[in-house]
């Protein structure tokens, strides 16, 4: 079942960029509110131009920004609340072991890609319990009410056998664990309150970030992605999955 | 068998100061470098009044205060190099998913636990480096060359049953998985210079971190921990454990 409102941040391009034109396939979607840091620049994605999207300007690490876009959403989704938020927006910052100590470039990487999901996720909370609470029973889903995390493969510590050599991805595979703790964590902790928590990575895909090696274009990454976010249920809550549900270990 | 020499961080209290109270019972060590922010109050640790223990300053979020430290620790150990680095300091911040939203909290918290972990080991690499290229052939041990991180069983993402209630333990969660990826990732990376990387968990231990209601005393944990320092091998490369050696899962 989809979602009738869903928050996907760092839409102008790559990954957030192909949930926004998945989700838009979906006519059972209200709103489709679809983040990026300049609005003036996002062209792709104002060329999408289907009444259902909403295009709002979010810096994810600023709490200022925060402030006044969760005003927005409000505004949008009303008394229904939020059903799903897709913390997307991420950077992958190179860092070895072996290259030069650098506080300031571990601090950044590590508050895009895991404080900004949290605060994020946090100031989202009352939107999110606000749709949970429409629906009585047990059952999660992306319909009542959900936050999904783009973590990275690069984020299980268990499945970790290339160290930093791949990528340059320290600092990038620390932020990723951590998010997936918080995924984790939070999926524990808002288990009363209905909202399902899950984590996903979206296979090497041909981005910026991925660059045009990768294995899947966009469009193969987010068909499949959305299709599983409209089959997760309670046996999916607090888990970390490959694009198809594959589960993935920590 | 032994290092030669040991750091051990954040020894003026708790665990740090029982581990140095264990390796000092170690007569084959012969440079035991104990790191404390104020020299000055560090009583207990100069009470011991061992001539193999050095107590330096050090603050592991300064980078100035870890130049000069590392500098330290080289007119110490020299040609030798440095056998073993216990990264132990580490605070424990309070933050639950449905608290205020504080994004400097959770930043100091992976600054403390995480990144400086990281900083002040890439800075120690050298001299670890230096002592393990004086052992030939590829076993591993903390005789050799080791860097060993006081973790936490709370940093186990899939062992995560009870979300932030317990402890408050948020930002604290994200920390220590970060810092098992950390620590996963650098045995990997320093295979090849023979340096051995475990994370261990103590325990729930009686400090003022863990309350006085914790299970163990400081000295039950720090013997079981120093005695499973000296039993690594190639085998626990990259793996993280309980203090009497039982794996941990991620
Ligand atoms: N591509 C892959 O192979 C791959 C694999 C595994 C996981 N992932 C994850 O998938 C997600 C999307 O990655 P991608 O490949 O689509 O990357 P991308 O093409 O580099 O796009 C990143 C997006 O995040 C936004 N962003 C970065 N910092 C931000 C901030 N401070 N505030 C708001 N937005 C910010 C960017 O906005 P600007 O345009 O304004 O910079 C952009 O929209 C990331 O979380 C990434 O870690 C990607
Ligand atoms: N106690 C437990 O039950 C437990 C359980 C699991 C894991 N751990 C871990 O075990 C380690 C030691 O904990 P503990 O229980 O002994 O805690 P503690 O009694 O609170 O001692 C913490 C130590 O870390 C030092 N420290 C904190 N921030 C520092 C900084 N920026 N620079 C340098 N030193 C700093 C403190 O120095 P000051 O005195 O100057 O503040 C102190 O020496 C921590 O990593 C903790 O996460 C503890």
């Amino acid at each position: 079942m989809s979602p009738k409102s869903v928050v996907i941040t760092g839409a102008n391009r790559g990954i957030g960029l192909g949930l926004v034109q998945e989700f838009v396939k979906d006519k059972n979607i209200l709103h489709i509110i679809a983040t990026v840091r300049d609005v003036e620049k996002a062209t792709d994605l104002k060329a999408i131009n289907d009444p259902h999207v909403h295009v709002l300007p979010l810096i994810v690490t600023c709490d200022k920004s925060i402030d006044s876009f969760v005003t927005k959403v409000e505004e949008i989704v009303g008394s229904d609340g939020l059903n799903l938020l897709v913390n997307n927006a991420g950077i992958a910052v190179k860092y070895l072991t072996k290259t030069k100590p650098n506080r300031s470039m571990i601090a950044e990487q590590l508050d895009v890609n895991t404080t900004s999901v949290v605060i994020l996720t946090q100031k989202l909370l009352p939107l999110l319990t606000r749709a949970a609470s429409k629906v009585s029973g047990d059952q999660l889903s992306v319909s009542r009410a959900a936050v999904i995390t783009i973590s990275s493969g690069l984020g299980s510590i268990t499945e970790n056998t290339t160290g930093s050599a791949v990528f340059d991805s320290l600092a990038y595979r620390m932020s990723k664990a951590a998010v997936n703790m918080f995924g984790r964590t939070l999926a524990i902790d808002l288990q009363d309150d209905h909202i399902l928590v899950v984590n996903f990575c979206p296979g090497w895909v041909q981005t910026d970030m991925g660059g045009q090696e990768a294995m899947l274009t966009v469009e193969q990454s987010t068909s499949e992605l959305v299709s599983s976010f409209n089959k997760l249920d309670n046996s999916h809550n607090g888990r970390y999955f490959q694009r198809n549900l594959t589960p993935f270990q920590f």
